[in-house]
């Protein structure tokens, strides 16, 4: 590989990944290049890997990172938050960009951005190339935010925001928690933590449903007040049952679904009490229904909140949140295996079996 | 029957009625004796009276409706707008109370009192036996919201009131509708009339979708601005795709379920555009399910709002807004046929087969 | 005083208290007859007391209290929250009843109710009489919220809850406080130092300004987490360069006003940054203005809530709240000089001069 | 002056103004090159000619305007909607442009951009030149949102939405206005009027409060509800019972001040009922105070939205909701006299004097 070349993994098709060579690319006026610092494997990299996303078959992989800044497009002096930054700063961007045209974009919902994710899809050949964090290098586009890695924050723990913990900040700030509320987390995984995190820091008493050992030992780890493991209460009426008789049989009053199976989120309004808000994070791939009962909405006035990306300054609170409560949670357990950019498909494979809590790539 | 003595609908068992005779009970403090002016048929007395309600097998039937007053108690002097009343006053009583102390309403959400409708089931032999409004008689008890009928309004037209309009207007403005909204009403019945007429009076743009006749012909007369029929666009795709023409490509910003149908549910991501808002109120029966995937919420951010019931106060601002815009929409036309108490099981029977908008009952 | 007599203080105009005797009235439906067992001096008390209250200048004095039931009325079987009450036990009062009639009250804002405290105004000789806590009995009318003390929490630090806490924890809930705000308290007496419990619980930074020392050493004891000392700061400049200062030159997200003071209004847009919010509880006697620049807000698109009483549920909030952090939070030494009923014109005089938290006032 | 050179006005000091000219910018990558076709003066051009500005003393002048397209920078294909423009198309710019990294900007608050508008102040040497309307070009910077003006709009209407109509549409989006409520609207001068046509459009009713015999006719030509003239009734205590007689004694659900006059401010919550909103968007200029009373917020628990600016998007929905009620509103009679560059300074003076609804000027 020459010096002014990188590597990217390209997928094919289903399972079919391939390593790519091409010249990195120089910035444009308001882009940023950078190398891959860290690449986090999140659960949605590894649905796409299967095939099993609706639309996107082929493409450039990886969303989660943290970059090293190589160079400065014109005009590009600080991040997002006017930060200055320079050459060598390591930075998180935002994993998609927003392109203040679309509809969504111009009623000021940015996370729903149509042209977001765009460039990752189609062939690598399309410059810039370097769309994914599964590569060595990665290109920053003009209004696509990043921000600055807080001085004294371990960056491999940074790596995990951009997806993540904004995801779930974004999605509790949408929901409305408040200190007074019992929330519960169905799942236990990148997202679920996040959660428990989020909501403890607000106050709020936690209910996580997990099942998975090691899961449930990051939730204990995380300080979930109460963990309902479900190889223990099988069915949705025990489940519902323990939820009610933990809130004095009011039901909880937020719950989350982090767990991307859509049975999930049939259970959901089991759990909830009148007026319970329902906020849907982890089921992002069309094509898989579960047998839901609208009645049981209306039978206490529940609300569902839905969510998919978040409004890009939230990353920025996301890495300020690392920061102050990096003594708090054992943010760097999970990422508990270490794999480099040649070791994907192994890493893909052990986060199939939600053996790892985040498999972390580095170039080599 | 004798001077102090009524007769109530009491439903004994799935399509079982009997009709039963009690005394008049004499109203305590804070409460209302009143006889019933006119009752309607809603949707849910049907399926309550065809045995599918999960829990309500037996007791009082009958919910909407307008009464004349025949006794105050003690310290009623007002209705809870503050007008004075008096015997033989027309009025229109929320059809359940509110008790102030439940968890619900202990957060201010009056609409949820778990209390609300206990009172119409079990036995009629339990004083003061007249809650519900297939009957001579109906008893309003202290903690129950009722309002004057407005001076000038056919008290026909005030009966729909306090169930269907009253119910559509908490609704859309708990999921908030704007005059640059479009939205999709799913059902021209009773709830899905009262919503074009509210969202009209909003001033957004309404597109219907139904199938029957003789409610296509309501939705027009009500100035649907679009009407969809399902019997000529028979598939969900097929509906989506013209609500999507409809609405320049981009979906619609809400859509309101009203059918008591488990599929329109699942249909309704498929009409919204991105941070559409879904507004679920017509299946109010637990036990039916349908197949919904959850990630077409998350790919377009969606939110859901449902709600049964209303906070009372809404059905003071039902009232008035049939008043204000009792000329440009035909009420009447939808009380398309009139029945005695006597008659109940023929006006259930018609009911059901959705050949008329609502069924009217007069004590004889 | 017979057995059956009792005892209140009548403000007869401003500085002039009388006592005066009246057979205790007996509990009509729904309402509660009770002892008073408590009763704290609040600042509005004195200021009518003093003659400021622009219409108030006569009638029945005192607000917060706890009290023990003496006897109920009929159909009183619970509290407003549902817990079985019976005779001894001891309850808080919301200060004043809701109609749900008035125009408020029929929007769902109870905290609004144009007869809320009608009834404590104009003569003693008007049945119940004791319609203020400043007496040897207190009259729990119908619709009047009331929630039994929690087990475990000292009845004298529950007597607050009625009038500072509540408030408090309304107006913050209705401004909307985040556990990343900054937020100023405009002042540390009763309603100050409520604010900052509830704020520390929410997680959100603390600014106190003060200027009186028990009350700076009291804002400390209460967790504050930094105090501006006015008699240091002596401008407004100065106080708000140190604001600004604290938040790393972007201004505070919220302040809040509880001094009673005009001249803090008018302080509060210095404080604040961009999109600011500022809740306005402490001025509630009009007829005081100060010289306010309303382009101070639009500078900075600020908001502000204001809010009088709260909604009657917030008591329960209240008093679970200082259940829950009753070790956290030293309430015992606000409460820091007793009185007995006879003594109230002392206890009026010492809390004026504003060396105590909160007077006490036990009937004898 | 050359075909590659333009000319501006700059304020040198107070009613100092001097045309220069400058050689037209090219323009970087995101930006566009334009001619101005119309520019309005609005009352805050008139404010800071004066030398009323605290801090703006000299610098370009003019904002609102509608433009030609010259040149097109790199990358720049669409409008901030998605539609497609060349050169020749005639667009509507955002007053201000958003930084995306300053504190409100990340935190979603575009309109409150700290970075908005400096680049207007300071001297007009400073590469680009032109980024004021009152010239004969006009530089539309990255990151400055611009629409395409719709098919059919006058341009002469056009010009008005980019900082009149979408401001009040802003705000009231902000404050939240609903078909029921009543509205008091303070002032009818440019924002005034396009307030009366909004709120009409959501059907709420107007009280517009004026006292110029021309605004009046205007107001009334705008189809506004109820006038007050306040030349007639002069006190605010006669203008307050006006609003409560017209109300059924209620007071006002919003009002919106739009004069620009600090005691206007202080009559607003004489205006309103319980849980009233106040709009606060005339005052900009801060150096000017009135007495003003915030017992009288507390009293009646009244909240207060200020917004200066908007969200850029609303730009698009202005010149949307121009296209459509264009028949409804006598947009033209309140651009009733044309100046041209030249003649600046009269268009200044005919405007001080509120003889003009908008002075238009075109650069010949």
């Amino acid at each position: 590989m020459g010096a002014d070349s990188g590597k990217l993994a390209y997928l094919k098709g289903a399972n079919k990944i391939e390593f790519r060579e091409y010249d990195v690319p120089s910035p444009e006026t308001g882009a940023v290049l950078t190398e891959v610092e860290f690449a986090n494997v999140c659960g949605s990299d590894v649905h796409t890997w299967k095939g099993k996303h609706p639309s996107r078959k082929s493409g450039m992989m990886g969303h989660e990172g943290v970059c090293r800044i190589v160079e400065l497009g014109e005009g590009v002096e600080t991040d997002y938050a006017g930060n200055p930054v320079e050459e060598d700063d390591l930075i998180a961007p935002v994993y998609f960009k927003t392109c203040q045209c679309c509809q969504p974009c111009r009623n000021g919902h940015f996370h729903g951005c149509v042209e977001g994710t765009a460039r990752t899809v189609g062939s690598s050949d399309k410059w810039p190339h370097f769309t994914g964090t599964f590569a060595t290098h990665y290109y920053i586009e003009p209004n696509q935010y990043f921000y600055k890695i807080p001085e004294g924050l371990d960056p491999k723990i940074a790596a995990t925001a951009n997806c993540a913990l904004s995801q779930v900040m974004f999605g509790i700030d949408e929901v409305g928690i408040e200190r007074s509320d019992t929330v519960v987390i169905q799942g236990a995984g990148g997202l679920g933590l996040s959660a428990i995190a989020v909501i403890n820091e607000i106050g709020a008493e936690s209910i996580v449903i997990e099942g998975r050992e090691n899961r449930i030992e990051n939730a204990r780890a995380f300080h979930a007040d109460h963990v309902i493991d479900f190889t223990e209460l099988e069915t949705v009426e025990e489940r519902a049952n323990q939820v009610a008789e933990l809130t004095g049989g009011a039901g909880a009053d937020v719950a989350i679904e982090v767990t991307g199976v859509p049975d999930a989120f049939a259970e959901g309004p089991h759990l909830l009490g009148t007026r319970g808000r329902y906020l849907e994070m982890g089921n992002v791939s069309p094509g898989y229904t579960t047998a839901f009962d609208p009645a049981l909405l209306t039978r206490n006035s529940l609300d569902i909140v839905s969510r998919a990306r978040y409004d890009p300054w939230f990353l920025r609170r996301a890495l300020a949140f690392l920061e102050e409560t990096r003594d708090t949670y054992p943010y760097e357990t999970l990422l508990d295996q270490k794999f480099t950019l040649d070791e994907l498909e192994q890493a893909l494979e052990q986060s199939e079996e939600r053996n790892v809590g985040r498999a972390v790539l580095t170039p080599e």
